[in-house]
């Protein structure tokens, strides 16, 4: 059976990764010519200093999750995952929601969606005590085929977190609440192409259940261990999967880590589309949903932390000397190792 | 011949105004359960304070005025247009824009397009001198057939401007450098089905120049005029065209207008689509990209500041007392008035 890859899927991370190089140079471009400083362009959560203080601006939409959220009915979870999903980005870098801002677009108007979008972001926003400013919705017929659900939030850093791992630091995980908003095209491609239906029951999982879930919320969380000083690093696993951690690494620091057992859905989506398991993990965050690094002095209270506010952690491993790569060995698959 | 309308061409802005109206209520809600004030909810540049400051969030997008760049390599437009759209709404609310985000969503990832979106992104948003701070681009297949381009920009009130009309204020309009990003689904209905070619020459009007023309910038412009108190209001005419200044008048004011002849494209447009006029002005800018009322006193001064400014400028009538409608003679059209 012919593997299935993100690639094949339609995207293609290098292309991907190409117009984000294009992106940042003109950024930056732009910032000198201004003589304006964008801090930490290449990270999580670019700021900026307005009126003596440190702005976040960031967008992010839920992607191609709509279009399953839509099939199945769930699309409030498309609203909840947009605010969620920006809100724990923000949060890696330290920043507290202030202001939210919704952009929906639809092929043709529907205003039961529209109306379970917005109870979704109302829902969220509310989680993250912070208002909804303004929205647009357009409405774009022959350039949408379904929804696609964006937000931009506005967030002021309470105070400086650099968000770099450190030698010797050890590496905790947060348990995601399954897929989040990342990997869909791979997953339709899988479900429609080797599965064939959404409402099936496939070894045990199903489908409907595990592909509608929403992402889980771990600002809060984080905004305390960030004050309480109990990390160096927050990495949300989202689009790139693991590989996203590289960010907190830079060229001299590797990661070793162990991964834990993830749940079925996922051990399906690899079988059913013979993904291998090396794209797994620059694609999904495969069962984990917040990359964290600690001094080892820290782990005991940031682990008890992540417990008292509801999530299951692991520590996977630790942070070497390096050259800024990622290895994984694979706990679930004996031992099986990966680098990304 | 059948007259095409916006509905027919996929636009229902009643259903629009629903969801609007759902959106509204949503933000209100929530806005009261956080305890925090959104000032200027349903108008161009709603606020909130933050850090001692009035902090106005914006979001708006291109539309399918990309479908039509895209075919005639005019890319680089939808990044312009995209700042230069939410520069002149915020400026509408007397907001400098210290912070944009863009986001870029496309079926297939294109580098070359990319890039000439972000050109345009960056030469706009070097004119309201303003960094791009952050973005996401999102390759999106299945769910788009073309390229979306997003904008979202925070801006500073300056200082407080209601926008709101005063009786016996003069209206006065800036010309459009031609249909800006509005009425493009009705447009691309006109010429595929009507005219067949983008690419065509119809009664002297190159509709390829004419197409992938720029949104004006009025950020300057607006920003000065508010500043020296030449105006009560400011409409920027986008989405629902002349219909917008509504919002100006409340329930108690009229607006007393006549239209100045609108350049060719327009009358192509109508003819060709068989458009009812009244539709037209709700759908279109019709030539006036900008309405501002101003106190008699200070008309001249502004006319002045226009012109100085590069904009044509036209004295186009008079706010009175009434129901929030307005009233277009038609100069062009041998004295024929619709109201909207």
């Amino acid at each position: 059976m012919e593997n299935l890859t993100y690639a094949k899927a339609g995207v293609d991370l290098k292309k991907h990764r190409g117009m984000h190089q294009i992106a940042l140079n003109a950024i930056e471009t732009l910032a000198n010519k201004l003589g304006v400083v964008v801090h930490g362009l290449s990270g999580f959560a670019p700021s900026i200093d307005v009126i003596g203080k440190r702005m976040i601006v960031h967008v992010d939409g839920v992607g191609t999750k709509t279009l399953v959220l839509k099939k199945l009915g769930s699309m409030r979870v498309a609203g909840w995952d947009c605010v969620a999903m920006n809100a724990n980005d923000v949060a890696c870098g330290g920043g507290r929601v202030v202001a939210i801002s919704d952009y929906v677009a639809m092929g043709t108007a529907d205003e039961d969606v529209f109306k379970q979008v917005m109870d979704g972001l109302v829902e969220a926003a509310e989680a993250v005590r912070a208002p909804i400013v303004s929205g647009e919705t357009a409405v774009l017929p022959g350039l949408l085929n379904g929804v696609d659900v964006v937000c931009f939030v506005v967030a002021i850093a309470a105070h400086e977190f650099t968000n770099r791992a450190n030698r010797g630091d050890l590496v905790v995980g947060l348990e995601s609440w399954g897929l989040h908003a990342n990997g869909y095209s791979l997953v339709r491609k899988v479900v429609e192409e080797r599965i064939g239906d959404y409402n099936k029951v496939v070894d045990g999982v199903n489908l409907k259940t595990e592909l509608t879930k929403p992402t889980a919320l771990y600002y809060d969380f984080l905004l305390k261990a960030i004050e309480l000083n109990y990390v160096s690093s927050a990495t949300h696993v989202t689009g790139g999967g693991w590989s996203k951690m590289k960010r907190a690494l830079g060229n001299d620091l590797d990661a070793i880590l162990r991964a834990p057992k993830p749940s079925k859905i996922f051990e399906v989506l690899l079988y059913y589309g013979n993904i291998d398991v090396s794209e797994a993990y620059r694609v999904f965050n495969m069962g984990v949903g917040l990359l964290l690094t600690t001094p080892r002095d820290k782990v005991g209270s940031l682990l008890s932390l992540a417990n008292e506010m509801g999530f299951r952690s692991w520590v996977l491993g630790e942070i070497v000397e390096g050259t800024g790569s990622i290895r994984i060995e694979l706990s679930w698959r004996s031992g099986e190792s990966v680098e990304i």
